[in-house]
C-alpha cells in the first residue's frame, strides 16, 4: 500500500492505494467516482480517459505507482455537473453525441484535454486527437462528436453563446420531428447514469461478488467438478454448480417452430454434462470481493473428456460428426422458401444468369460495456436481477423454469446499457445472476471482463449463402434460387427465426415472382448466435446486393440502373409474398442518381494505380416487428404534475427514453403537456407493464401504437362536452379513473408458413447506401471516404435519435465489409483484434437524405430505424471494392491479404 | 432489498438498498459521499444532517424505508464545492467556523435548510434552529457559527456581498496577527475533508474491517478465551487475541520518575490475564464487513473471574483492596511539593485561614468524532497505522515494544482529526491497529461507535484535592497546605506528571511563599486517565479559585480585589519557584474591573426570588510545553513553486495549519512569499522530522520555534552580498542546498524535582475569566448568561484560531462547571447523558479581551493558547453560583439537584 495525496476535481484528496492498483480502481471503487468507465480494460477504448496533470490517460492501464504524488486528476465529474454543464457537455446533448452515453464521459474528458491544448481545432485535429488517444465509439459513428466538439470550441472562443447552441422549443411546442435531446442525456454526459458495474459497485455491504468458472475448451464431457480447494480460499462464501440450481437448469430458446428437431431446452445454465462452446460456465463462485471470486475460480478443479469441437456448420454437417446434442441432429431446422413457380425452368431460358456463394462472417457486438448485472431478493421477496436485457419479460419466461422459482417470484429490471445492438437478447447473464442469488440467499453481482464479454456472449451467426439469379434481357429478374446455411453456435435460441430471415430479405427489395430455396440452421461449438441488429439481413444482402451487382456487370449495365429496374413498384410483392408498405425505393434511387454519377466521376478523376477509388451502392429493408401479430402494452397515468408513462420499451443506447417522450407528447400535444412534464418510469417488471423486447425495430411502432391509444383512452377520459379537457383535480373530484392501460396489436400480419410466405410485418424500413472508397493496391487496405444514405424510416419522431441511429448503423456496416470479426479463438480476444472501427476508419462525411413516406401503421406514420443502416451498408463498401478494383470479395470480411490477393490474379 | 429512485444533489441515483439501512449509510458506505459525517450515531449530534424534501433530518437516524421514492437528498456535496462555495461555507471559512471541522457539514446543510425557510433570522432564531436540530459542535462555543449564519444571511438576501465578506489580504501583506481563513478550511466546509472514517471507506478492497471484544465487567481475572464459533461466522478472516502479539503486548506508559512505583508496562494492547476496566479489548475480530465482525464478536466466548471492582480512589486505597496491578501498590505515585518555610506554623498565626475540600470529575472528551483508525503495510513494508494521534513519534515509541516490531518497520500518520482535546495522547486504538494488522498481514480498519468512544477512550483524571489558605489581615496569602489525590484508572499514562500538574497549578497566579503539601497517583478500575486539555489544572484551580473566593466572602473583601492583591507581581514566584514570564495578571485585572462591577449591579438589579443572578470570576495559567528541556524539529525547504514547511504540529482540529503557516509566512516575509506558495506537509512519519506531540499548548511556541529557525537558515543561505535573495533557479545554479531542518529548544527550563520545584516551562499563558448566571430557584438550573476573557497569550498569530480556542475552551468550562461527567458506566454513554452542551447551553455573548505581553521565549511573541481557557472558567462559573444564591458547590458538576439541595439548607 502506499499514501498518496492526490487532487481530484479540484479536492485534495488523502488516498491508501495499492501501487500495482489501476487508477480507474481507485476512482471507481475508493471514490464511487463511477463517471469514469471501465470498458475494454485494456487501453482500447479510452472510456476510462480522465486528465492527469494536464494529459489525457488511460486510467485503466495507468497504474497508481505512476501516479506522481500530488498530482491532479480531472474526471468527468469535474468537469461539469447536471446544473452546469460544461459547454462540451452541453453540445454533446445537442448534437445527439451521447446514445447509450458510456463512451461519453471519456470523450467529453479527451476533447476538454484537447480544448485546453488547442481551442481552435479542426475536424481533421479533432478525428486525430480522439485517434491518437483512441476513444472508441460503437453507436455514433463518430460524426455528431465531432460536431459537438467544433461546437463547444465555438462556445469557449466565444463565437456562440451557450444559448445559441441549446435547443429550443418550437414555436407550436412540438418536439415530435425535433432535434429534442433525449431526456437522459444530461446523465451521460455528466457520468451520472449508473451502468450496471456503477450500480453493482454501489450495492450495500455484504453483496456478494460473483466469479465464473468457464470452459477453456470448445466440447467436452463433464467427468468430475472438484470445489473443495476454491471453497477454502479467503473470502469465498460458496461454490456454486449445476447442483445448486433448483430449477431444469435450462435456458430455453423458445422454439418458434413446430418442424425444429430440437425442444429448445439445449442450453444449460451451468454446465452438468457437457461443454458446448468455449467459455461455457460450469460453476460460480461467491465470495466478498470480485478479485477473491476469480481467484478461486482458478482453483475450481474441472476433469473433462474432450470431444471433437466443430468450429463451422461444413464440420458439423460432416458425415462423421458426433452429434452435439446427443438425440438431436446438428442440422436441426431446414426453412423452405417456395413462390411462385418452379425456377430451374426460368434460369434455363433466361437472357441473363448470375450465381455465387457468399459467407458472411461471425460479427462481434463489440460494445463499450462489458456483460454486467446484479440480482437481490427485494421487499417483496421477489427475485430481483438487473442486467442489460432489452427483453424482461422475455427473458423472465426462458429462465423462470431453469431456475425452478414461481414466475410471480421473479421480477427482471433493465439497467442503463452501454450498448447492446441485440446480443442482450440472450439472457445467459440473468439465469447466472439467478443461480447465485437463489444458491447464496444474498445480493449478488457479476461482471465480465472484457475477454468474457468478447468470448462469452453471443455474436452474429455467419451464413453461407449460394444465390443465383435469373433475368430477362432488359435486367428484370424473373426467378431467383437460394441455399443458406446458418452456423447458430450449440444453443438453439431463435436459431429457426434466424433461418426464417433468410427466406424473408435474400433478394428483398426487389419484385421477383418466382423464388426457390432453402435454409438450414447447423449446431456447432463456436460462439452461440444471438440477435444482432439486422438480424439475418446483412448476411441475406451480402449475397443479393453483391449478386445484383456481378448480374449487371455481366450485363454491362449500371448497377444503379439495374436495381431501379427491378426494385418493388406497386403489383410487387416481397421474397414472402407481402405487398409492401412504401414503394419510396425508386424515389430513394432517383434522389440518389446524381450524387452517384458524381461520385463516380470524381472516383474515376482520383484514381490513380497507387490508389484506386470506387462506388458502390446497395439497397436495404428491414420489418419492424417480431413476426405476426405482434403487440406492445403500456400505462399511462394522470398525475398533479403531469403524466406518467410506464413501459418496458428497453434501450439498448438507441433512445427508448426520447422515442416514448416524443411518441407521448405528440399524442397528447391536445392537452398542452410540457415535455419535461412526462415522467418516464421504464424497464421494471415490478413497476411496467409489457411491452415487450427491444429487438426488430419493433418499439416504435408497437409501443408507439400503444402509447398513442393509451394517451387517446386519457384524453377521452379527461374530455369534456365543451371539447376543453379536466384538470386532474377535476378527474379526481369526478372520480373518473386517472390511468390507462395502451394497446396495440399487428393484427393484419400472419406469420410466415414453411414455404416462407407470410405478411409478417407491418411496417418495413428502406434505405440506398452509398460507398465512396480508396483501396491502396500495395496494401490492399480500404478506406472509406464518404458515405450517402438515403432512408425511408416513415415520419420521424426525433431527427437526433434517428440521424445517430443512422451514423451508428453505417459505422457498423463498414466495420462489417472491412475488419471486424469473431473466428480465431486464441486471437479475436480484445476490441482491436476483433476489428473495431475507430475514428478514422469511419468516413467524416456520412451524409443522409430522408424520404418520409407515413405508414399506414406507424404511430404518427412512423416506422423504426435501428436495423436499417445496418441491413445492407456493408454491401455498399464491398460493392465500391469491385468498382475501384475489379476485385468481389465474397468471404467477409475483406481485410487487406484478401483484396490483395485479389489484385494480384 | 428494495429499488429506489433517489435524487441526490441534483443527479438521479438508481440504488438497491436493505429497507431496514440507514439513509446515511448509504450515501457514506454506498455512494462515497463522505460529507456527511457519523458523529453519536444516535441522533444527538447532527453531524449527519441533509435536507430530505426540504426538511433537515438526521441521515443517521432515518431509515432507507422512511425515505420515499423519488425523494430529493441534498447533501453538503450538493451545496457548494472548492471550485464555487456557497456563501454559508464561504462565511463559515472567514469567521473560522470550522476548527476540527467534523461538525460543519451538519451545521452547513442545517443552515441552509433555515436560510431556505427564514432568510431574515435573528439571532435567537439560528440557535434555537441548531438546539431543535440537535447540531453539536465541541470546539467553538457556538458564537462562530451563528456569526456565520448571520453574514450568510446577509450576502443571500443581498445586503453584503461575497467579496465584502471575504477575507482581504492587508496592505502590508502580512496575516500574522490577522483573520487569514485556515488553509484547511475549504475542504472542511465542502466536505472534502476526509476523517478517519472516511478515509477507511475509501480502502481498496480487501481491507480487512475490525471489530473488538470488549470486557463487560471492570475488574476480573480471565480464565478463557474461545474464538472457535466466531471463527467459523460469515465473512471472518482471523480472530486475534493476545496469542497473536508479537512483542511485549503492552504500551507503555512512559514512566517519567523514578519514584515511581510501577515499570509503565502495566497496559496489555489485548488483556491476557486480568480485564482492568470496562471496555478493554480481549480480542479483535477481522472479517470483510464491520457487520460480520461485529457479529462475530459478540460470539467470542470469554470466561472470567470477577474481581472487586475499585471505582473510586477511595475504595482502592482501602485497607483490603488488593493490589490491581499485581506487585505494584495501587497507590504507586507521591508527588511532594516544598516551598519556602513550613507552613504549619504561619497557618497558626494567619490573620485569616480558608480550607476546603474540592472534587472534579471524570470529564469526557465528547469529540465529535468518535475513534478510529487504519494500518496497512506501506511501499516499503513499513507497518502504517493512520489515527488521530497527537503524538506520532512519541506514539511510535509506546507501541513499539508492545507490537514486537522494529522501530524503522513502524510510520504513524495522523488523519485528520474530528476534535480530540488531549484524548489522543493515548495510543490504544494505534496499537491494536497494529496487532491486528501484523496478525493478518493485511491493511484493516477500525472504528468505534459512540458508546466504545466514550467508555473506551481516556478521561480527565478526577482529582480528590483539600486546600487551605493563611493570610494576613489585608488578605495576601501567606501560606498553602494542599493534598491531592488523583484517580488515574487502570493505566499508568502519565499518571505520575498529572500529578506533579498539581504542584504546578494549585494556587497558581499567587506570589505565595510558603507550600507544603502532596499528591498521590491511585490506580483504580475506572476509565484510564489520559490526557485533557488544561491537563491538570482545572482540577488545581477549582480548588484555589473556589477557595480564594471562600477566604474573601469570610474576609468581607471583594474577590476581585482579594485577587488583585495577590496575583504575580515582580519578585513573586510560581507555585514551582519559577519566575513567571509575565506579570499581566494586574492589567487584566484592572481592564476586568469596571466591567466587573456592570455586571454585579446589574445581577442585583435583575434578581428575582424565582431566577437567582450572580457574578464570578476566576483566573487561570498553564504552561506551554512539556516539563522541562522540551524541543522541536521542521524541515524547510526551497521549491520551484514556493516553499515547504515539513512538521509533525499534530491537529486536533485546534488549526496546526494556520499555526504553521502563519510562523512561517511571517518568519519568510523578506521573502515575500504568498501564503498559498507555502505547502504544508504535515504528520506522517515518512515524510516529517519529530515537532513533538501536540499537547500542553507547546506547538506555537516550541515548533513556531524551530520554523523561526529554520526559516532563518533558509534566508541566511539565500541572502545575496548586497541583501536580496537568490531565486531558486540561482540556488540550484550554485548549489546551495535547499532544505534546512530547523530546531528549538527549551534549554533555560529545569523539570520540577521530588519536591515540585523547578522552571518547567519557557512561556506561560495567562487569564481571568468572568461569568454571569441566572440561577432558577425552583429547579436548581443554572444558565450562564455571559462570559467575560482577559486573556495574555501573547502576540497573536492568527485571530480566528485563538478566538476559536478561547470561545471553545470556556464552552467545555462551562460543560465541566454544570454538567459533564463520565461517572455511571449504565447511565454516561451517550452524548447528552454525558452532559453535553448544546448551542443553547452556551451564551451567545462571549467577550474576549486580550492583553498581548510578547513573550521572551515565544517566536514573535507568541505564547500558546489552546489550554488557557479551561484551566479555570468552570470555577468562574461554579463562583457566580454561589455569588448568586450562596450555594457553594465543590463537588463538580453543579447539577440542578445538587445546586437545590444547596438552596434548600
Amino acid at each position: 500500500m502506499i499514501r498518496k495525496n492526490l487532487n481530484i476535481n479540484g479536492k485534495m484528496q488523502m488516498m491508501v492505494v495499492d501501487p500495482d492498483s489501476l487508477l480507474v480502481d481507485m476512482l471507481r471503487e475508493q471514490l464511487k467516482l463511477t463517471g469514469t468507465k471501465i470498458g475494454c480494460g485494456q487501453g482500447q477504448c479510452g472510456g476510462c480517459s480522465v486528465i492527469l496533470d494536464g494529459k489525457v490517460v488511460r486510467s485503466c492501464i495507468t497504474k497508481m505507482s505512476r501516479v506522481p504524488d500530488n498530482a491532479c486528476i480531472t474526471t468527468i465529474e469535474g468537469i461539469g455537473g447536471p446544473d452546469k454543464l460544461h459547454p462540451i457537455q452541453l453540445a454533446w446533448t445537442v448534437h445527439g453525441a451521447a446514445q447509450c452515453g458510456f463512451c461519453s464521459p471519456g470523450f467529453i474528458v479527451s476533447a476538454k484535454a484537447l480544448l485546453d491544448a488547442n481551442p481552435k481545432p479542426t475536424r481533421k485535429d479533432v478525428r486525430d486527437w480522439f485517434q491518437k488517444h483512441k476513444n472508441a465509439c460503437r453507436c455514433t459513428g463518430y460524426k455528431p462528436l465531432v460536431d459537438a466538439v467544433m461546437d463547444a470550441a465555438r462556445v469557449l472562443r466565444g463565437e456562440m453563446t451557450e444559448d445559441e447552441l441549446a435547443f429550443k422549443m418550437p414555436a407550436d411546442n412540438r418536439i415530435w420531428g425535433s432535434k429534442y435531446p433525449r431526456p437522459s442525456a444530461v446523465a451521460k454526459v455528466t457520468g451520472a447514469t449508473d451502468f450496471g458495474a456503477d450500480v453493482g459497485l454501489k450495492m450495500p455491504a455484504g453483496t456478494l461478488r460473483l466469479a465464473l468458472v468457464q470452459a477453456k475448451t470448445s466440447h467436452a464431457n463433464i467427468l468430475s467438478i472438484d470445489a473443495s480447494a476454491a471453497e477454502k480460499m479467503p473470502g469465498v462464501f460458496k461454490v456454486i454448480t449445476h447442483k445448486d440450481v433448483k430449477g431444469k437448469n435450462r435456458i430455453t430458446g423458445l422454439i418458434t417452430f413446430p418442424t425444429n428437431k430440437g425442444d429448445g431446452w439445449d442450453r444449460p445454465i451451468l454446465c452438468d454434462k457437457k461443454v458446448f462452446q468455449f467459455g461455457d460456465a460450469i460453476a460460480i463462485v461467491a465470495a466478498d470481493t470480485e478479485a477473491n471470486a476469480r481467484a478461486a475460480a482458478e482453483n475450481v478443479k474441472v476433469r473433462l473428456e474432450e470431444l471433437p469441437a466443430y468450429m463451422s456448420a461444413p464440420a458439423a454437417m460432416a458425415e462423421d460428426a458426433i452429434e452435439i446434442h446427443p438425440g438431436t441432429p446438428n442440422v436441426y431446422f431446414e426453412q423452405k422458401r417456395v413462390k411462385g413457380q418452379e425456377t430451374g425452368p426460368i434460369m434455363k431460358t433466361a437472357a441473363f444468369t448470375a450465381e455465387n456463394d457468399y459467407y458472411l462472417q461471425r460479427q462481434p457486438h463489440l460494445t463499450m460495456e462489458p456483460d454486467v448485472g446484479l440480482a437481490y431478493f427485494d421487499e417483496e421477496g421477489r427475485l430481483t436481477i438487473h442486467s442489460k436485457s432489452i427483453a424482461i419479460y422475455l427473458h423472465h419466461a426462458m429462465i423462470c423454469p431453469g431456475l425452478g422459482i414461481e414466475p410471480e417470484k421473479l421480477r427482471l429490471v433493465q439497467n442503463p446499457a452501454g450498448g447492446t445492438f441485440g446480443y442482450k437478447f440472450s439472457p445467459t447473464m440473468e439465469a447466472l445472476l439467478g443461480v447465485a442469488a437463489m444458491a447464496t440467499g444474498k445480493a449478488v453481482t457479476l461482471k465480465y471482463d472484457y475477454f468474457q464479454h468478447i468470448t462469452y456472449t453471443g455474436k452474429r451467426s455467419p451464413f453461407f449463402v449460394n444465390l443465383k439469379f435469373g433475368a430477362d434481357k432488359k435486367g428484370k429478374i424473373q426467378a431467383m434460387e437460394s441455399d443458406w446455411i446458418v452456423d447458430h453456435g450449440p444453443y438453439s435460441e431463435f436459431g429457426d427465426l434466424l433461418t426464417l430471415r433468410g427466406a424473408q430479405f435474400i433478394g428483398a427489395g426487389y419484385g421477383i415472382a418466382n423464388i426457390r430455396g432453402a435454409g438450414k440452421t447447423v449446431c456447432t461449438n463456436h460462439a452461440w448466435g444471438s440477435a444482432f441488429r439486422s438480424y439475418g439481413s446483412p448476411q441475406s444482402f451480402l449475397a443479393s446486393e453483391s449478386l445484383i451487382d456481378e448480374l449487371a456487370a455481366k450485363m454491362g449495365m449500371d448497377p444503379l440502373e439495374l436495381r431501379y429496374l427491378n426494385v418493388y413498384r406497386p403489383g410487387d410483392t416481397t421474397p414472402t409474398g407481402q405487398v409492401p408498405d412504401a414503394f419510396s425505393l425508386t424515389e430513394m434511387l432517383d434522389g440518389l442518381r446524381p450524387i452517384y454519377k458524381d461520385a463516380l466521376n470524381r472516383a474515376k478523376k482520383e484514381s490513380t494505380p497507387e490508389k484506386k477509388k470506387g462506388v458502390g451502392i446497395s439497397i436495404g429493408i428491414y420489418g419492424c416487428g417480431l413476426d405476426g401479430a405482434d403487440s406492445s402494452e403500456i400505462a399511462v397515468e394522470l398525475t398533479p404534475e403531469g403524466v406518467v408513462l410506464s413501459s418496458s420499451w428497453e434501450d439498448h443506447g438507441q433512445g427508448a427514453d426520447i422515442g416514448a417522450l416524443g411518441t407521448c407528447h405528440e399524442a397528447l400535444r391536445p392537452l398542452g403537456i410540457a415535455p419535461d412534464k412526462i415522467r418516464l418510469v421504464m424497464n421494471d417488471m415490478a413497476t411496467v407493464p409489457n411491452s415487450g423486447p427491444s429487438g426488430g425495430s419493433r418499439q416504435q411502432v408497437m409501443t408507439g401504437n400503444a402509447i398513442k391509444n393509451g394517451c387517446e383512452m386519457l384524453m377521452n377520459a379527461m374530455r369534456k362536452p365543451d371539447g376543453t379537457y379536466r384538470t386532474y383535480s377535476e378527474m379526481k373530484a369526478e372520480k373518473i379513473p386517472l390511468k390507462y392501460s395502451g394497446k396495440w396489436t399487428a393484427s393484419m400480419c400472419t406469420a410466415c408458413d414453411e414455404n416462407g410466405q407470410g405478411s409478417p410485418f407491418s411496417v418495413y424500413m428502406y434505405g440506398v447506401f452509398m460507398a465512396e472508397v480508396t483501396v491502396e493496391t500495395s496494401t490492399g487496405r480500404t478506406e472509406v471516404d464518404k458515405f450517402t444514405v438515403f432512408a425511408d424510416v416513415g415520419k420521424i419522431n426525433n431527427r437526433l435519435a434517428v440521424d445517430g441511429q443512422i451514423y451508428g448503423g453505417v459505422a457498423q456496416g463498414i466495420g462489417l465489409a472491412l475488419s471486424e470479426d469473431f473466428e480465431d479463438l486464441k486471437k479475436h480476444t480484445s476490441l482491436s483484434a476483433c476489428g473495431f472501427p475507430y475514428i478514422k476508419d469511419i468516413p467524416d462525411a456520412i451524409d443522409i437524405h430522408y424520404v418520409e413516406t407515413p405508414r399506414e401503421h406507424g404511430p404518427f406514420g412512423a416506422a423504426g430505424v435501428g436495423e436499417l443502416p445496418l441491413t445492407s451498408s456493408h454491401v455498399a463498401v464491398i460493392n465500391a471494392i469491385a468498382n475501384a478494383t475489379g476485385v468481389r470479395i465474397t468471404q467477409l470480411p475483406a481485410l487487406p491479404h484478401k483484396v490483395l490477393a485479389g489484385l494480384k490474379k
